[in-house]
């Protein structure tokens, strides 16, 4: 029966990779930045961590930067029939923590009513994002 | 009918947060410290990460600190029904590797049976922890 | 019943883990490296970051860590009656971050068909890693 597979939904090349996938009564999202880069283009600092990945088109505020990727994974459990609303579990990776104040001020926002669970770490990132988000939707058929 | 919708328990103001949630079979808790701070009076190095995030009312040792990290880690659990034995996979983060060796002994007291699959990694905190804890359990009603 | 009661697989002494669970149709592995390490034998730089865990058997290439790793996730899967092709979530890990284009190349080799949604991050691993993997499977028996 078509229950008892998962369902992979859209992708992101050159990346060898699924934007969604549903499994049962979840759906689960790549971890997802503002937009995607051409990973030729990297350049990295002697420690090897990612000092740019490509002219940005754009200077970004945080809070522009926050929006996007959150329209980006909106964009991403839209494909697997699913919003914001059905999201449980919301992980978080910021570059620098002093951003952790706006991105509560700014996250609130998204998620006013049923707040997921969530964790929020500082990282690197494999390219120049100050912000990736992934989640776990629960949206029985 | 009340199973197709997930449920979620508790908060953690002023962070937009749930403590746990039930979704199917599944409990997922937050990401937990041993505390909850004010974020207004965090302190921060030149690379951005957490010094100090407020006055800690007591010195606590490394162990005494996971030990209250699993408390709380249990009241979020508990209110949504489950224990610790309920736990599947155990995330883990230290801000010291060095720490790992004493998290494992404490660890494998409150896992003697049934040990959840794990993840271990160094991170920076949003926070003055030494160690987060965030898990999944299966308990079907 | 047994369905209503996750299944452990596996163990990796001396640490307090399980190697994969099942858990209603899910299974999740560990995060895994490609090999266990004698936690005693650990050596910190004064940052606390591990600079070694024991002398290695063998230099290995970033290429033969990887595929090795892959081998230690499969072997995991296999405890719990799954294989990457019911993997629909993946976790990497990297020391350092350019080694991210190798990584997608080696991957792509892995997950030809349903490409599992991901999320890849550096991180100071607590062994002399180069690459850590955890999945999720969906395999509904």
């Amino acid at each position: 029966m078509a229950e008892n597979k998962a369902v992979f939904f859209g992708g992101a090349p050159p990346f060898p990779i699924s934007r969604a996938v549903r499994a049962g009564d979840f759906v689960i999202t790549c971890a997802v930045g503002d937009r995607v880069f051409a990973p030729e283009e990297a350049l990295y600092d002697d420690h090897g961590r990612v000092v740019s990945t490509g002219a940005r088109l754009q200077n970004l505020t945080f809070a522009e930067e926050v929006h996007a990727t959150f329209k980006v994974l909106a964009d991403s459990l839209a494909l697997a029939g699913c919003t914001l609303a059905d999201v449980i579990d919301c992980q978080v990776w910021l570059r620098d923590a002093r951003d952790f104040h706006e991105l509560n001020r700014i996250y609130a926002g998204y998620f006013e009513t049923n707040r997921p669970v969530r964790s929020v770490f500082r990282t690197d990132f494999m390219f120049d994002f100050r912000i990736e988000l992934k989640v776990v939707a629960y949206k029985p058929l």
